[in-house]
């Protein structure tokens, strides 16, 4: 597997205030939004600012602030996900959802390690990773 | 500013059992690692897992699970920090700690976003940052 992490996804409850801090506090450029969510391109990886509700809903569980927030591991296929699931989850990980295809494309499952941070294992071939492991935003 | 984020903080419990998590699990390889911290060296940028009462203290706020972590944007100078806290600020942050010099070396100074996620602005000349804002890994 990679040594890579390919999103880090913040909850939010109003897009508007969180761009607002992110595009005039920091100075960045989104390379994506609409009315749910905004992609930040970043240093080899993707930031998204994601209205809570929508990110519960993804996740299946409810999310406390401070600290709702999911990070990301994407791989190379559908059976790629399985896999790696497994062997997070005999590594002491915890299974919060199997990998499953959501309603905005491709598949993935939800993981917490035993701290309880939670990672999205995700197959999302819109999005290419370089050799590096550097993973840029694709419109799917 | 550079559209780039330098580290990923999780606090972690159990040292040992979230190397497990990381090593076995997701395969990886710290970069570096002592009795309270691992560090691995990720696609642009860093990862750390740091014992949750240490990051409590740096941080001067307590952490709750799930989501017990912070975010970093490192800057090019001491005086930066400064700036780039007082940015933020302006555009709906709130400052959670003003810029001092931690025990382990350079600046940093917290603040939350307006969903009260954690950003750690840091100067800290160890840890190069290239054009493309990627993070490596320095030993101080």
């Amino acid at each position: 597997m990679q040594q890579q992490i390919s999103v880090i996804t913040l909850a939010v409850s109003d897009l508007e205030r969180s761009r607002r801090f992110y595009t005039d506090g920091f100075g960045w450029t989104p390379v994506f939004e609409n009315e749910e969510i905004v992609f930040y391109q970043m240093n080899g990886f993707v930031l998204g600012t994601w209205l809570k509700a929508r990110l519960e809903d993804d996740m299946g569980r409810g999310l406390h602030s401070p600290g709702a927030f999911t990070l990301a591991h994407n791989v190379s296929s559908e059976d790629q996900a399985k896999v790696v699931m497994d062997r997070l989850a005999g590594a002491g990980g915890r299974i919060l959802l199997e990998p499953a295809a959501p309603p905005h494309g491709g598949i993935r499952g939800y993981i917490a390690d035993p701290d309880d941070h939670t990672w999205e294992i995700a197959f999302n071939p819109a999005w290419p990773i370089d050799e590096n492991g550097h993973v840029t935003f694709g419109a799917s």
